[in-house]
């Protein structure tokens, strides 16, 4: 599979069957994309930050580390890691989120949009989309607890890779709010390559 | 409404009319209560971290802040907090997560077991449980973004209130994982008081 293009502010389904290889590419750089992984079996097991942080024990996901679901199982694994963040923290950009930030701009649908669409054909309803792991998001924790977003450090062709650990249904935005980005829409291109799965026996 | 004790390791369900006061009070010191909470009219709106931290701009949740639905509106605001700190980050506690933790210890429901039981007659299946809000919790995050389960520095007596902005039920815990609460198994107390709500015109 070559690379594919995800346009400015929109987003994809992507399925994957287990050991499949997801890769992520920004390829402009400063660009987010927020990536939501359902399992393909049941789309009630979805993506859990809250699962991840507890057992990864650090809010800096990296390579090596698992992302978990709400049902304690691991959905992804990041196998390569060549950006200088992601962020865990926050929520798809939603119409919510563009009347409390950019009350002067044009309420857009936003990431979370993107995805509930995406997703929806695979059963997700968009109540049940929780935090997304938001790759190349630049998201900063300071000592008192402070939150603040800044542009992403992301150089074009910087990319981080994924293995999947169960067969899933991965939603895939290219950002569609103006601070996660530093107010630039840009693309995001990806790629899936079919893994080798140890079988047992 | 007199002070109720929520026993070590179960859980209850509260409902709350909007502007009703919800005290939660840790009264040996040293322990956690996780609080959920959902719209009394639709399951499907509940508590979200990633909404809260996008909009509340920080980890340190304290006196002012508010507690946010995936719908982007406010549940509960902190109205008083005589507390070292609360938690936003990580799960309840469940079988997996004695299962990852604790492996030689009995294995128990944990809070999430607890949430499920008691907020199943209003409709909210244990997939939907989001990250609570966990209540007198003590998790640092470092510099380098590893998060530590610390023991509680609740004193006796030590208490937080909330008030409901919205009708809601509310699942609220005495923690049943070792690390949250420093080995030990304490009640909760909390209390709902009447609140005087703004009515329009």
């Amino acid at each position: 599979m070559s690379l594919q293009r995800i346009g400015p502010r929109s987003g994809v389904a992507v399925t994957l069957s287990r050991g499949d290889i997801l890769t992520v590419m920004d390829p402009e750089g400063g660009q987010v994309s927020d990536m939501l992984a359902i399992s393909a079996e049941d789309p009630a097991e979805v993506l859990s930050n809250g699962r991840t942080f507890d057992y990864e024990e650090t809010l800096r996901l990296s390579e090596g580390a698992r992302l978990w679901s709400n049902r304690s199982r691991v959905m992804l694994t990041i196998i390569e890691d060549r950006a200088p963040q992601h962020d865990f923290l926050l929520t798809p950009c939603s119409e919510g989120t563009f009347r409390h930030f950019y009350p002067d701009k044009p309420l857009h649908r936003g990431c979370f949009g993107n995805l509930a669409e995406a997703l929806a054909p695979y059963g997700l309803e968009p109540d049940a989309i929780p935090t997304a792991f938001n790759i190349f998001m630049n998201v900063t924790v300071g000592a008192d607890g402070k939150i603040a977003v800044l542009p992403p450090g992301t150089q074009p062709g910087d990319l981080v890779r994924f293995r999947a650990e169960m067969d899933l249904v991965v939603g895939l935005t290219a950002c569609s709010a103006y601070a996660s980005n530093g107010g630039s829409f840009k693309p995001i291109d990806y790629r899936v390559d079919a893994g080798a799965v140890e079988t047992a026996g």
